[in-house]
């Protein structure tokens, strides 16, 4: 044994040598952040965590999340120990075209998910082991290393609450309670007794150790595999940039890179530069995992002319998805009676996962389940979804698909006023690289487009209505991501007009007034908001005179009208510049409560806003 | 005393009993979630919240902050029975055109914030106890009601940190444990150890009380008087529904007005339609708080052509706005050695609040300082502001003055990698209703917007680069909001450039080269991105053949790109329709580690690509 903590403790003065070195050979980076985790880390790699380098989508792997990917160095120097990455590439960290970036991606295989912006891991880990032992049931464990700092994020409460509601045992997070924060000391300093309390009042099984104390983080892994029932943490007192007497436990050093000279120095400190391979743990040999089963789905259809609201018809349709595909899950934040995902709980309540109000733990849940391949919805309030930004943000980094559906779009809500409305939510749902929008008018449209977002890549948005639409399409039409309909056109259109969503139906109003005036206007369903039909609405402007009006119901700024307007751009592959005059009907100062007629009038983007805006242009 | 009690149990009866008559009036909004908290009502506002409805901008008042929104036909009971309010408006509730929306906002001169997106009370409430006990330096008191079920939103959590930290002893949390959330029971359900141990580890002293016996409510709000040091967390027992038996604790009912006739029975089994008026103890008269001392800033200068962050510039202007105005005051959430607010932490301790790592609850305290009309500036990297999205979506709703600064913009951050790149910063920020969104490109510029942002109604954005940049512009030059500069320009202009922040130095090295070739190029600097500067995009697309490339470091969607397609909309005021042709380079594809120069280049933003997209257009 007393080789075997020596072992240890060397490999940890390797870890924190490394760090430095490819933080010195990048010129930036966090070394002493890295140095306060290298004991915890050592241990773990070389006897705890089962991993299998050569097989990393082996299903009985553990997964490793560094919520605090700022120590990606760390995290780096074990992958060179295991013979991973050469030293070469350990100190290409940090350059342009390398995997080895300032913080880990799943560029590299060994990394399940992006981190870098704080708080994330640890709830993207209770996704990872709500599918461990919900879905999967095998019995990989989920190790979470977590700054201190971070602590302070409320998103790490959102996934103690979860982790302790949903039992899992198998999540282990490591707090490196290293004290200092990037401008000085964190809020509890080394106040270990505060976070030990804090963690037990959300109901897990605390360890304090000191983490440069080799045999007592060697316990505290073995005392968290025995848990039963409840997470564990290990609140580790560490410090930063232990063993190198200029950096420990020193203000100023947060994300500095040593120069040459100091590494220099740091590294003869340390004991010099050490090649120790470690062999980590790999799985239990098990059985092989069968995939998915999956058959196409028998999706729910509607009558011409009935009253649907498509936030009913993305429900109905999920039970559908359910039943023909097993890798299917739906998470919802605690309104799934107005989403209606709860009937996909009804049919399927092992694969419904209730988040609670912690819409941050639901995306990042969404995630987690998507690193065990699971075709993962998530639904709230579309308004509500403004509250995950970050998470929906770092998922496209992760190369996360997960699929999100914002219900309550918008200020035909009616009365519940403007707090409830989603006013914003395509702005910020189009700026997510590689994101998809879709913004259905009618259930049988909605049916299909939630069926293509089961196999969808990235993160893809549905925004539904609280209203009832009227049912316009037949349920065998067919709806391709990237596509539009032309719902209404003659030979003798005078102007486009450009709807989604509840706005479709208004334009159509508004198209059946202007008939009676003797004004054709040709109507388009932008129903994917992202990826847009620019083919069809080039060729709408070419037949209309360059006459546009784009009417939705979202403030003026980044929504349907900028994706619309986007279209029209020589870089959008529009080739043919004339003149165009686009009118934009948006959403027109601050709404209150009221009927959905009177705010859509209101907001100005009702059927008699439209006919005015088509009189104007025609 | 006992005739007091009976006072608040006929009082609690009609509040409930109001609560129901304004639902059932509106046909929606939430009768049970407001009968659960009537008699902790009660109890408050007849003896111990201290406010002056006559004078509801009276500096002595307590504050009241609905935390759980929902619960608005309480608020609203509440207003009836001191006549504040008539029976009549009470009635008025939900409709369109009346104050008293479906969840409480400013409209109403009583109301400090917009509450309905839960988790956000308690936070704002924090900020309005720091002005409080730090800047006021009052004996006012923050009273926040809050819902079970949002206590599992992190938020909440950030806020008990800070309250906390900050020994905010007038702070009181009540919180209307009722046990039922929208679709079911909350995940704690009817365990008050689990909150009261949770808030114990969060340091606060917490009254455990039956929510519906008058007598201990008593004790407990004179027991929260009482605490030194901690805030206070009543934990109230309630039954959903109170006081009407088919109501009590039943599911089904959250969100649900009554029909007439279930509203009628239920007025009988609560005892009838009472007009009880309550007497709400006004603060001690005290004196007159002057107003904040004003006077025109010294801003810092910068030489033309030295080379100085706009980062630098913003943490520069801080000191110089706090010395000129006693209202100024900076948060930040740990990163103020990078944004550089902790240059006017230096100067004005006592007027900087470090929030840690929780953006919520730094842009919810920015809301709460703003309610005691302080000029609240908070910044951290611009990338994490997407964490507090729903807080500055809802700070809209409050008609809340405040100012962001995000930092690090964009891939010229270099090393670090996407998760500290904003890149969807200025799509999520222009669709916040009535924003502000300013790009500065030199510090001299920057000097001058941050001046101009203290006194900017609504919600202001500022986007500062990581990088040195040149300074191009005199210290003396003035910079308006809704402004832009032409940077080079003359009569054989064959192509507009617009750019901002750093891709203005891209156009303006592309504008050199193109000379070489003997194309002159129009550089305009789009410095406020909203309001954009249309008159001057117009102008120049009329002399430069409708040639415009717009460049930014952003993803393609809702940022500088949308500004400037808007501008060129019939519904913008474009006036002068002609062949447009505009070419809009942002970010391609997702970047990783590099130095700022390798990944602009690579992300198809430099000079190179400028200089590609103007002779393709030329």
């Amino acid at each position: 044994m007393a080789s075997r903590i020596d072992h240890w403790r060397e490999l940890g003065q390797q870890l924190r040598i490394d760090s430095i070195r490819a933080s010195t050979a990048a010129g930036s980076g966090h070394p002493t952040s890295s140095m306060s985790a290298a004991d915890l880390l050592a241990v773990l790699v070389d006897k705890y965590l089962h991993y299998d380098f050569q097989t990393p989508q082996n299903p009985h792997n553990d997964h490793l999340i560094f919520s605090k990917g700022h120590a990606s160095p760390l995290l780096y120097a074990v992958y060179k120990a295991t013979g991973a990455v050469s030293d070469e590439e350990l100190l290409s960290f940090r350059k342009f075209g390398s995997r080895l970036q300032g913080h880990p991606t799943p560029l590299i295989p060994w990394v399940d998910v992006a981190t870098g912006s704080l708080g994330q891991g640890l709830p993207i880990g209770v996704g990872v082991a709500l599918a461990g032992k919900y879905l999967d049931k095998l019995p990989y464990r989920v190790w979470v290393l977590l700054g201190d700092s971070e602590m302070a994020e409320g998103s790490v409460w959102e996934a103690f609450d979860k982790a302790q509601y949903y039992h899992l045992n198998n999540l282990i997070g490591i707090l490196d309670m290293n004290r200092l924060g990037q401008r000085g000391e964190t809020d509890l300093g080394w106040n270990s007794a505060a976070y030990t309390a804090r963690a037990r009042a959300f109901g897990w099984h605390v360890i304090d150790v000191d983490g440069h104390d080799i045999a007592q983080i060697d316990r505290a892994y073995a005392e968290a595999l025995e848990t039963r029932d409840v997470p564990t943490l290990i609140v580790a007192k560490t410090i930063k940039g232990r063993g190198v007497s200029f950096l420990e436990n020193k203000e100023n050093w947060h994300g500095k890179a040593l120069s040459a000279q100091q590494a220099e120095a740091a590294i003869i400190e340390l004991g010099g530069i050490r090649q120790i391979a470690v062999e980590v743990p790999k799985p239990e040999p098990a059985p092989a995992v069968a995939g998915p089963e999956k058959k196409a789905p028998k999706l729910p259809t509607y009558q011409l002319g009935a009253s649907v609201a498509t936030r009913r018809a993305y429900g109905d349709t999920l039970p559908a998805l359910g039943a023909a595909r097993s890798d299917v899950v739906v998470l919802d934040a605690e309104v799934s009676n107005s989403t209606y995902s709860e009937d996909f709980k009804k049919d399927f309540p092992d694969r419904f996962f209730e988040m609670f109000i912690s819409e941050q733990q639901m995306v990042a849940a969404a995630v987690g389940m998507g690193v065990r391949h699971r075709v993962a919805f998530a639904s709230t309030f579309a308004a509500f979804l403004t509250r995950a930004y970050d998470f929906i943000r770092m998922a496209a980094i992760s190369q996360a698909n997960i699929r999100l559906c914002g219900s309550h779009a918008g200020v035909s809500i009616g009365e519940d006023g403007p707090s409830q409305m989603a006013l914003e939510d395509l702005a910020m749902m189009r700026a997510i690289h590689g994101s998809t929008v879709l913004y259905p008018s009618d259930a049988n449209q909605t049916a299909h487009l939630v069926a293509a977002m089961a196999d969808q890549p990235g993160i893809s948005f549905l925004r539904t209505t609280r209203a009832n639409t009227t049912v316009i399409y037949a349920a065998d039409e067919s709806f391709p991501i990237g596509g539009s309909k032309v719902v209404r056109q003659s030979a003798n259109d005078r102007v486009t007009v450009v709807g989604a969503g509840i706005t479709l139906h208004e334009a159509l109003k508004a198209a059946d007034q202007l008939q009676k005036d003797g004004i054709a206007i040709r109507v388009i369903d932008a129903y994917s908001v992202k990826p847009i039909d620019r083919e069809t609405l080039w060729a709408a402007a070419g037949a209309t005179g360059g006459r546009i009006v784009v009417v939705e119901d979202h403030w003026p700024e980044g929504g349907l009208g900028s994706a619309v307007e986007e279209a029209f751009t020589i870089s959008a592959g529009w080739q043919n510049p004339s003149a165009l005059k686009i009118s934009h009907l948006a959403v027109q100062g601050m709404p209150g409560s009221g009927q959905p007629a009177e705010l859509l009038d209101a907001a100005g983007i009702s059927a008699r806003h439209i006919v005015d805006a088509v009189k104007k242009l025609a």
